[in-house]
């Protein structure tokens, strides 16, 4: 069901200052800035080998990665596992006694669309399952 | 420097149950269990796309997985990306003003050469950098 670790986000104060860090001592980049309106939160990821690095600054005190922060400070906030079709596998999660926060996927960055595990139920790591929607191509003329 | 999310850890209290939930609930397997006597820990591993998903029950309650289970529960323990060479990327981290934790590389399980960026200097994220030494071959005859 999971293909691969499709991102890994970690949460911090100052999104400016961590992507320096990052670029510097791990000589790492090129970064994109996104900003996710829906969290509401900044971010800023790369790529190593298929999986995305993402560091999200939150934009408010109310939201999921505000609220990891206010509670364990800095650092990692969730795994995002890749599948091939999402509903299949939050019915697979619901059938074997996982516990979601998203019982209906909703939507990430860009064309990701997400659904998170309860961390407390997932020995302590939010999990998250991740399918990237093909999207539409324009219409032309 | 960096080549690819090597693997990540995740610290558990009871590696059994942690297991099996990931199996039943997650679909992921088959686990390596493998004990790596100098941290001390007990470790379950399976391998996603190249990257290793690595659960962690400590053995005692000094080691830096067992503060890290006290401190802040169970969760996501550390990140460990690949480097070519373990020695040459120490010696970036430290010419950028990095903080290591493990200013010269130690052993992990198996040939897993490792070196431990301070969490406090890095966003909160323990991060680490492993490169895979190669075994000599056994001797023949």
């Amino acid at each position: 069901m999971l293909k691969r670790v499709h991102h890994i986000n970690f949460v911090v104060r100052n999104l400016e200052a961590a992507v320096k860090h990052y670029q510097n001592v791990l000589a790492v980049g090129p970064f994109e800035i996104l900003e996710h309106p829906h969290r509401p939160v900044k971010t800023a990821r790369f790529q190593l080998d298929g999986t995305w690095i993402v560091l999200v600054q939150p934009l408010d005190n109310d939201s999921a990665p505000a609220r990891h922060l206010q509670k364990y400070g800095e650092g990692f906030f969730l795994i995002s596992y890749e599948v091939d079709d999402i509903d299949n596998a939050i019915q697979h999660v619901k059938e074997n006694d996982g516990v979601l926060v998203d019982e209906i996927s909703r939507p990430g960055i860009l064309n990701w669309q997400v659904a998170d595990l309860d961390s407390d139920s997932a020995y302590g790591a939010t999990v998250q399952l991740v399918e990237e929607k093909k999207i539409p191509p324009e219409p032309e003329g």
